[in-house]
């Protein structure tokens, strides 16, 4: 169970060497941001909050009956307000991801007066993975931290990319060709994502991993970002 | 290049095993939606459409300079348009799935006059692909059909299972603890798209390789289609 104020790289990097893995250039350190957020401490404690008369209103709309703090520090992440309906609230956060509840999360607290928030800044909490995999294996690594949502239209949950460092978040397939010659005119992938998704399969809620090391993806490394998969609003049919 | 009427698994097992792979017990093999909508005869041919009153008015504002037959083809397949903004045309299609254009392409189909439709019942063609493994291997698989999608808020396309067979599309954590011994009240995993969009990392546009076989991921072998990933009009808050 990760700490406020622990050495998140180095806890990661041990587990990674315990399994005898190592890091090597071209590898892909997926990392669920509950461990980030908490090594960075973006927890509130709910003693602390005093819920407003809004919070207190939208907590007895609720479909699980969730407590009125909670609801006060789902606010405090909110930039906009996306959809507020039978009881759910999907928020766009100060960053611009759209998610349930702006992201703050009850489970695998290690206190149940502590929720975890949304890291502040998921690309520089991956850049310094990245970094410190530079340091401790020479090797040059990307980072992707993730989150677990759920998605219009489509029951269950996925994992995505909420933050990356060391690779693009997108492969812009544009100008390329189909295997009829055709122009490939729209394809970017959002390959970030699809990597959160395939690490997600091997770390489950409950079973206590908070990582994965994807090795053999063919990629080309450099800059990158998170933020790089946010659609602008004006781009956005659903906000 | 895979054409109408074409024996699919045999084509897909000749691959693999091409491959020295072959399938085993618990194998998931994911196959994108062209070849086996292609296979299927899931064919749409321009020269015999006459695009409506409404195609035509819809091509001049779409962002992209769209063939109105290819609208009226799109037409054809959708029950409910969600959304018509932009030059884009997110839709409902029969079976209930949401997506740009019902998921009607134009790219890879060995003719410009031809484009694709979606599988008329993909956990038809997934359940297919299955029982030939089990005919040819004496193996009990999983077969993903999947197709590649945009998402709102997000940019890039990821892949996403459209039919299923021999596996649940979702695994439901409900009711097993967290690591606090906190008992999950939502999360129920939609580990179908996981796996797509897993094996969409190797699945690239233009590159031929139309399927990915996924070994080693654990599950329950059993009933499960992809119609379960589709989320019910009434609890779904971007219809």
């Amino acid at each position: 169970m990760v700490q406020a104020g622990d050495d998140l790289p180095t806890l990661l990097f041990n587990a990674i060497d315990h399994g005898a893995l190592g890091c090597k250039d071209g590898d892909i350190l997926v990392v669920c941001q509950k461990v980030v957020s908490k090594a960075e401490g973006r927890l509130a404690d709910l003693r602390q909050i005093v819920p407003s008369a809004f919070a207190e209103q939208l907590a007895q709309q609720t479909a699980d009956g969730k407590d009125p703090r909670v609801i006060e520090v789902i606010l405090r992440e909110t930039k906009r307000i996306v959809r507020m309906d039978s009881g759910h609230l999907i928020v766009e956060t100060g960053p611009g991801w759209v998610c349930a509840n702006a992201g703050v999360d009850e489970s695998n607290s290690g206190d149940p007066n502590i929720v975890v928030l949304l890291p502040h800044d998921p690309d520089a909490s991956a850049a310094r993975i990245a970094r410190a995999a530079q340091t401790r294996y020479g090797a040059t690594i990307a980072v992707i931290v993730t989150d677990t949502f759920g998605r219009p239209w489509r029951q269950g949950l996925v994992d995505f990319a909420l933050g990356v460092a060391g690779m693009s978040a997108l492969q812009d397939l544009r100008g390329t060709g189909d295997l009829d010659g055709r122009v490939l005119k729209h394809t970017i992938n959002a390959q970030a994502d699809a990597l959160a998704a395939a690490a997600g399969l091997v770390m489950r809620k409950g079973d206590a991993i908070p990582a994965a090391l994807v090795r053999g993806y063919e990629f080309t490394p450099g800059e990158g970002a998170g933020t790089q998969l946010i659609r602008e609003k004006q781009f956005d049919l659903f906000r």
